[in-house]
């Protein structure tokens, strides 16, 4: 297997080497797994743009291949390619991956907004579970939760 | 504590018995306690209720005094008094009774339906935060659950 | 068709006719028109409740034919029938119909508790609908609900 | 004020467009606005691409000024500006863009699934209310919505 990132801005590489991770071994590996590889890949990432002078506004892509055995993943960084387009000779892909990046935060704040109803709304429903298991014990004749 | 089950069909007295003292102990026992206990007083109901001849139709009424130590209910069965009163005396008191047994069956199959709901809202209350932590790790930058 | 409140505290009577008249015409008229035929009843049991001296505490039990036409419920006074057991002489029903009542208030307190959470459900799920529309708005090209 | 699609596909920028719409007007126009005043300005750019030749995988960025009174939004396309980047050109710009066109069909998909999920909590809300109305119309003196 093979992950690609895509075009990215430098600034940006860690987060969207997770999230391509993610995409990529959904159903195959744990999520805790999936951190902890895309860490470690990342920090090999971040060697690399350090020797290259890579700056956050740059733009760059990484391709590396992959193994997962035993819902592990294996980085084969022997193959590990890093792709780099300077600011000053790609303008315009810089700025707009700048402007995806802006848009990205955009999301980041709707989702999280999201998130939090999602959790009262877990928690309402767990409300709802207990003030009905109430009812039940003291008005009907129903089986109850604690009768297993 | 005395536990006192007010006036009920004889048909009826063991999920009386239950409701009444999930009633009176809340806060203070854990629910398999409870049905523990109610089940175990309910027992010697049983055996009175046999040894005194009572039929179904009839009414009752039982109170018995009771501790509760270490989250653990004793009854104290020297002081339990049931009172009998049979169809053939108290004609409008035994229907009045069947009639309030009917109600509560009325009442048993509406809170089914509703827990039916919300063991539903539970569920699709899950799914949601499921769906939700996937567009976080495939879209976002968001702290994950996995990351603890 | 017949409506019988079965029995219950002359205090109790106008719910129990609201509750008896709701079940028993669930389906085939519309709930503003039960809560008006309920209360037109009421008065007129009111009335005769007066004129018997009957006391809160007594008990009372009242039959009375009706009606279903294009929706409306027309009650048929000359058949009703109103029986009243006075505390007195049915001691041990009078105390039960209580106990009943007291109970009942028990109930109502934890449906109030409950719908209080249900109407908090309703509008968090609004909440939700507002939020992924705005998602789908500023994010996604998926048909929004103003396109209809 | 002023919409800036930033850069984007030839292929979408009308979603785009739309998009930006509604972010920057947010709180002071209408859904169904935000959605004609897209269309109309979506229609004035198709002529412009089409003469100018841009094909689908090209990029492109186009500025309007506008202006919103009375809750409507009246482009003001004499200063409308189209700026047009060949694939040929620009190929690095023009695979960044066609990346991001890919994820974003793929965040569309799950915000669809997120919105059933969240069509299915209203049902259930909804279905709720009904049956707690039911509950409080059958077995409580609790005031009911048909009361007012």
């Amino acid at each position: 297997m093979r992950l690609s990132t895509g075009f990215v801005r430098a600034s940006g590489y860690a987060y969207k080497v997770r999230r391509v991770l993610f995409a990529v071994t959904r159903g195959k590996v744990e999520p805790k797994e999936v951190i902890r590889a895309a860490a470690e890949l990342n920090q090999h990432i971040f060697k690399r743009l350090q020797e290259t002078g890579v700056k956050k506004e740059d733009v760059i892509r990484v391709t590396v291949p992959f193994g997962i055995s035993a819902g592990r993943i294996t980085w084969k960084y022997e193959g590990m390619e890093v792709e780099v387009y300077r600011r000053e000779e790609e303008k315009n892909l810089a700025m707009a991956m700048e402007e995806i990046e802006e848009r990205e935060r955009a999301l980041d704040e709707r989702i999280r907004e999201l998130e939090n109803l999602a959790v009262q709304l877990k928690s309402l429903s767990n409300r709802m579970m207990e003030e009905i298991e109430r009812i039940k014990e003291e008005h009907t004749s129903l089986k109850l939760r604690a009768e297993g």
